[in-house]
């Protein structure tokens, strides 16, 4: 069967091996005579589904025993209402540093204060701004970032210091590609469609002194500590995303894990920087300290020839390169599933597309 | 492949047609060299996997124009704070009919005052209770039902006449399994997972003139009016399971779409309350005119014979017949899925079984 080279930011490209097992299982799971779709998510064969999958995301993550680790629904934008309602007492310190760390600070003002410690909203997000220590709080419930922005293509070189107040982070798109160390941080959490699984999943990773402090009012299936006590089951989970994302995990693993994913990502975007920093035609706005291994955005400075790349390019099987419309232009997406030979197969076509348009 | 009669609640059987699709297109769906897992939401490719699943249903449903559909996370659990939060503003109506019913009335007290205005708890919901009309509150901002409890396997056999103020029902069990008239409702929603298609997919139907009047701290991905503005996806929806969901609703148009359905679950539900009414072993708890034609609960009255059904039953390749522990005994959950096939078997072996153990 065809395959293309899929660069979408997010749902974005699956392992082989774990569509390969799907397709495989998607009618008769491992001789129980239903799919994984078909099973109840209370019977004894999709609880051994869904505990493996977290099991294999702890291991993969390396989360300590003193925090859960939740398979909920409502992606990251749910979680942009659901932080605040678990965690904001007082006010809450935030970073914006792209679209949704911006999304996620509006969507916190409905539940109380929200200070923005750092931005570089007025210069179209191209860099990850400093924390100054004198900006945070001490009364502040915790301090929230965006690890890594899809839409500008940033990344935080940096961890801020937050001392007792717990840092929060939305990992969605680069979750798994680096190695973190989980302790570092009172809650993360990211939608599944970028280096997780498929879409309709979300993980959140929360310390557990965190949980038991939501607001009244806070919808049942958004407090934690509800979930954490029914084990992600107050209602019926996304089962089959979790199923993927099992599978995806076990894949990881087998690659050899996170530092594996992040050693690669490296030599994939480095592959894609080098090249556009020696490029007359390419370039990438993005401070080199803040740049994103995850999301590489570029352009030619022409409308025209960028239209004409992403054509060009999609009709070599290199498909999904166009730029969001925040930043315009292109945008490769290389997130763990996306091979090292995809990525030198785009950079392969760049360099004969600006040989053949100087 | 060996594939086995499953009677689960839900998440549920699913067509067979339609899950060799799904496996047929896992790798590469119609030469777009991509699953459908990995699409981005926002690709032509996948917007017209959305637009056409949502055409389908809003066919075999009879949806009318002035009525949005949504295809939103969170499951039923998820509306049952949805509902208040964007329609409760002095009181609601509630009948508390089953296990989903009290849940979705003890959520609303979370946003405002509810009135409880009929009720089989007592009764350990065996019946639909009658809501009398003076009972029903003019002030009220809409009236509450479940239509089919899946526990206590009970249906409405009416419809309440709410006047002016709006029905809310939920129909997570048996959606499409019989025709309603939407126009009669106000808000219909239904968890995917027993007569949609899998777990992780939530639809809301929304008249248009309930939109827009949801409490200011109501989270973005709640607001229904926010999701009918973006056409569901505000953010990444569950991309994977409305593709499924949008294979099940073609399969079932195909089949002779709901009042088709509708004619087969008589006819199943048929075949099994006829052989309980008839039987010197089985009984069913549930008052005759509430009878569900989706659930069917019953009892030998001995927790060892059904025990011992369950097991035999499973070995037969019948499985997913346990009740539900607020019930016992067994449950056969037929939706539109399980084949007359599966329940003439079932039939067969209640009989074979009720022979050997009189």
């Amino acid at each position: 069967m065809e395959r293309v080279y899929n660069f979408a930011a997010g749902p974005a490209a699956l392992p082989v091996p774990v569509l390969e097992t799907a397709q495989k299982e998607m009618l008769a799971y491992g001789g129980k005579g239903m799919s994984v779709m078909e099973m109840s998510h209370r019977s004894k064969m999709y609880l051994e589904i869904f505990d493996r999958a977290q099991a294999a995301f702890r291991r993969v993550m390396g989360v300590p025993d003193n925090y859960k680790v939740l398979f909920l629904q409502g992606g990251a934008t749910g979680q942009f209402a659901a932080v605040p309602m678990n965690l904001l007492k007082t006010e809450a310190d935030y970073a914006d540093t792209g679209n949704f760390a911006h999304g996620a600070l509006t969507e916190a003002k409905k539940y109380g204060k929200v200070n923005v410690v750092s931005s570089s909203r007025e210069e179209n997000y191209t860099f990850i701004p400093e924390i100054p220590k004198e900006k945070l709080s001490p009364a502040a419930d915790y301090v929230y970032i965006t690890t890594n922005n899809t839409i500008f293509g940033t990344r935080y070189p940096f961890l801020p210091d937050t001392g007792d107040v717990p840092l929060v982070a939305d990992m969605s798109s680069n979750i798994l590609g680096e190695v973190y160390d989980v302790s570092k941080f009172g809650v993360i959490f990211a939608g599944a469609q970028k280096n997780i699984g498929p879409a309709g999943l979300t993980v959140v990773i929360v310390r557990e002194d965190l949980l038991g402090n939501a607001r009244a009012d806070t919808p049942k299936i958004f407090d934690w500590k509800v979930m954490a006590d029914a084990d992600s089951m107050v209602n019926t989970p996304p089962c089959y995303a979790i199923y993927i994302a099992g599978l995806c995990f076990e894949w990881l693993e087998k690659e050899g894990g996170v530092p594996a994913m992040e050693a690669l990502s490296l030599e994939k975007s480095g592959i894609l920087y080098d090249l556009i920093d020696n490029s007359a035609l390419f370039s990438n706005a993005v401070r080199p300290d803040s740049r994103s291994r995850m999301n590489v955005p570029f352009v030619t400075g022409d409308k025209d020839k960028d239209e004409l790349f992403v054509k060009e390019a999609a009709a070599k099987g290199l498909v999904n390169l166009k730029g969001h419309r925040l930043v315009g232009g292109m945008r490769a997406s290389i997130y763990n599933a996306v091979s090292l030979e995809a990525v030198k197969a785009l950079a392969a076509f760049m360099k004969d597309f600006e040989a053949h348009n100087k």
